[in-house]
């Protein structure tokens, strides 16, 4: 996949927090320090993750980067780059040239162009991921769009999640990182299996060919702008859960009455990551004394008799003490299993120390799982 | 399960530090702190686990104990309890009344009465687990013995680990605490699926009957006697790692060089942990990249150019880089799926950054995991 804009664009990006980082992720930092904040081109390969590679990994990547400059002009270090597949591989680099000088002679605009971009960069996704936000600052219109990729994996280990998120905005890269560094946490606050991988990657490109007043300042244009981007990476974020590898449900955590943001995320992520919650979804059962002990070991301040759980609309465990009538009786009984069984389940569990809220995703761990990581070996 | 010591013993005990504790833990640890650490029985119930439970289900634990009391003499706060089961239920008291007063008419020493006690814990353990130590304390000889239950779940729930030891060395209750919060560390270092339950115990009775001069103090007595505690409950851990839920494999894991001890732990952890890696086990598949970026994902520190990791005696990964050789080879390569098809593998890290170390057991992640903790709903 090659993503080239008109011009050198404002540029800021957010990475793996793996202490085991791609070389992608070396040299886009290094790229994204050396120039500011300005990037033309994204270059990204799927297969090969260029992780666990070494120095002569990242050689590779900038060689990548330097194949895209000699092609489409400009600075090799305003390209950027991603690689997605499996970990401790050298890239095959004959094939990957032969790939941008091809991709850089059939560059094109339009519907069809995104719609393959977005294809390019899947693994074992099953579907490709794109969404777009159009919104006004000072009265002119300005685009945000994104495509992303994540979950899926058939050669093992392309567990890797990258966006790439392009506007036609005028942003100065520090407004454009503020604003990304903000937008992209709807990325952190969901789990499929937990394993952060070594490659995780947002990338986003402001043009500034929308002709807006350039944002400089967090005024109302930057907020405007922020939570449209945000607005973006959370609907690119639902739809990487949905697509889960073996995912047949989706279920969202509202975690509320937190003592810290901090406590509040640590809760959501023990649940969301818990496999006996997973599976509980995965078999329509609403077992909620999962959810409730996942809060137990989260590590966050919790005491039992402030705490309450609903399921949907009911509430089946009420400050420390289990709702027996509603799980003795058979209609509501009935309707927690109906509520359990949905496409989507939203369990909001009200913490009662504090007023610090957080809302996570996750998918339903299922046999499929299992067959994509353990069958398919290397 | 009914235990009844001789005489009243010093008994210690650790407990699972989930923050929704169980009733009976709840129950034991005050138990223990009343009596200054003595106590003459144990009694445990299968199928419900009185937990999230509230109050209620504290005047149910501590009926128990009065039962038990009431049957064979002796005072209340000298029992100690244990529940596994389902979460969130009120207890069924005249089921487990009936079952006291049954078991106290039954008491029995020997082979059968203590299989019979192994098999009684068990929720849906294939197997029953128990283990016995001899040591000689001052020229006196001395037994250890200890039964557990682990990992099993059919009504779903079922998370509990509990394992109760047994032994007739004279040793104070101070240093008999002191003994097991050593030994039961290892139980602290498996994982089935990372879910801590909240019913977690590990309990002691030290009946002093043997005769030995009573432990007073860290000195060559207690050092034996914690030595095999420890090995016995190595065994144990091991015993339900072997029966975790839907395993057919065990994989080990240790963690040398890291800088601290925590930081040893915390990789070992994200290993056992990760769904990735288990289901690498599962597909006997040696895809090591999961193992090094699990490490890299686990926030200890960490540089993967001082990183090498084995798999078996076989180096995958060395200082930071793939050994190309070895994975390309077609002997070697078949070697490495050889050992990872084997019915334990032993994963060898080398942080290289220290020279604190930590040894975890993990087992694979299965269908039959999903099917055990998915299908059979509630």
């Amino acid at each position: 996949m090659l993503l080239l804009a008109d011009v050198p664009c404002s540029a800021a990006g957010v990475f793996t927090t793996n202490r085991m980082p791609s070389a992608p992720v070396l040299v886009d930092r290094r790229h994204l320090r050396a120039t500011g904040g300005v990037a033309r081109a994204i270059v990204c390969n799927s297969g090969n993750a260029n992780a666990s590679t070494g120095k002569p990994g990242e050689r590779d990547a900038q060689a990548m980067c330097r194949l895209v400059a000699s092609h489409v002009g400009g600075e090799a270090r305003q390209v950027l780059v991603s690689s997605t597949g499996i970990i401790g591989r050298p890239l095959p680099m004959d094939k990957i040239s032969r790939g941008i000088a091809t991709l850089a002679s059939k560059l094109a605009r339009g519907r069809q162009a995104d719609a393959d971009a977005a294809r390019a960069i899947m693994t074992t996704d099953l579907v490709p991921k794109s969404a777009h936000r159009a919104i006004r600052l000072g009265g002119v219109p300005v685009q945000l769009a994104g495509i992303c990729k994540g979950s899926g994996m058939i050669a093992p280990n392309m567990a890797t999640m990258l966006a790439f998120l392009s506007t036609d905005a005028a942003i100065t890269p520090a407004m454009l990182q503020a604003a990304l560094g903000d937008a992209a946490g709807a990325f952190n606050r969901i789990s499929v299996d937990q394993h952060t991988s070594p490659s995780d990657t947002v990338l986003v490109l402001a043009s500034g060919l929308a002709g807006n007043r350039t944002i400089r300042a967090k005024g109302k244009d930057w907020e405007t702008f922020r939570a449209a981007l945000a607005d973006l990476c959370a609907d690119l974020a639902y739809q990487i859960v949905k697509d889960g590898e073996g995912a047949t449900r989706v279920f969202r955590v509202r975690v509320l009455g937190a003592r810290s943001r901090d406590d509040a995320d640590r809760i959501g992520r023990a649940i969301v990551d818990s496999p006996l919650v997973k599976c509980a979804v995965h078999g329509g059962d609403p077992n909620w004394g999962r959810i409730t002990t996942a809060a137990g070991y989260s590590g966050a301040a919790i005491k039992p008799e402030c705490m309450s759980l609903r399921i949907g609309e009911v509430c089946v465990f009420d400050r420390g003490r289990p709702v027996t009538a509603t799980l003795e009786n058979r209609r509501t009984a009935k309707k927690l299993h109906r509520l359990m069984r949905a496409t989507e389940v939203t369990f909001t569990l009200d913490i009662g120390m504090g007023r610090a809220s957080s809302e996570w995703l996750g998918c339903d761990l299922s046999r499929q799982y299992v067959a994509i990581n353990a069958d398919y070996t290397t």
